[in-house]
């Protein structure tokens, strides 16, 4: 499967650590890249894209201005576009549909979110009916699209790695 | 089960919303209530409960400067310590064991997690050996833990209800 993440409405500072974490999030879960819509803010892309350097593994982090554009391209590739909010139908009823894409695109909101966005989803799809996190929601809407399979998935080109302990922290390479 | 959040080293709005996410995920996935240690930040504890007032649940949102003092506490109330970090052990591959304990503190880092954590847990525990979130790791632990049924848990006594839909915003209350 082809997934993307493409976060809406990033505002200069305010959301650079919500913004990181959602592309963080993307990435070690499985997400083949996330789309930045909203401000252009370097500095998300860099730390984004650092962690992808030094810690392995295949996935852009990339900006385009407008969300809309963004959802339109990657509907012409024949993404399917699931948009996570907490007023749409659960997770847990959905997922089955979902998970028979091959493509899809992963729309996160900020803080208010276009009413486009309802309509121009094929999925609403809410992780809870909750004011939680869209960091939460995206964390688990990858782990069930993966089926918890993404936990063991292994980065290639890894700068580092951390070998597992009961206790402490070992980290091989620098 | 009883569950607990302890939300290691908050400083005061540097952390505003990534502490603020903590709390409504661990509301939001089943935890009983969320303890901030670090910096004393009401706007945090407020932001918490005005959610947990207006969406229902018995939700506790509480401070204790001393993040130690905190863990010594509950583990004398004989909860299990686990603590999710990036170098611990693989969720996947601990959360057997964890599930048999019915009392669990639940601690999630900040920037700079003392040395002391790591021998004070019961366990330690990671949700991917990469560097991402502790929102997400609290919300892929949560889940794990309760085996996707806090996606269908209710909350007592809310004033505000959403009512799923395919597309748009269905609120019942105000």
């Amino acid at each position: 499967m082809k997934l993307f993440v493409l976060r809406l409405g990033h505002r200069i500072s305010r959301d650079h650590r919500i913004s990181t974490h959602c592309g963080l999030v993307a990435r070690a879960l499985g997400a083949d890249g996330i789309v930045y819509s909203g401000d252009h803010d370097q500095s998300v892309l860099e730390s984004v894209s650092r962690v992808s350097e030094q810690w392995g593994g295949k996935f852009e982090a990339k900006y385009e201005k407008s969300w809309k554009k963004a959802v339109n391209a990657y509907k012409k590739k024949g993404y399917t576009v699931v948009h996570l909010t907490m007023y749409g139908m659960p997770v847990q009823k959905t997922i089955a549909k979902v998970k028979r894409k091959n493509k899809l695109l992963v729309v996160v909101g900020g803080e208010k979110v276009p009413w486009e966005m309802y309509d121009l989803a094929d999925f609403n799809v809410s992780v809870t009916s909750q004011p939680h996190s869209e960091i939460a929601a995206l964390a688990l809407f990858l782990d069930r699209v993966f089926g918890g399979k993404e936990l063991d998935r292994k980065f290639v080109k890894a700068k580092k790695v951390v070998v597992p302990q009961a206790r402490g922290k070992k980290i091989i390479g620098k």
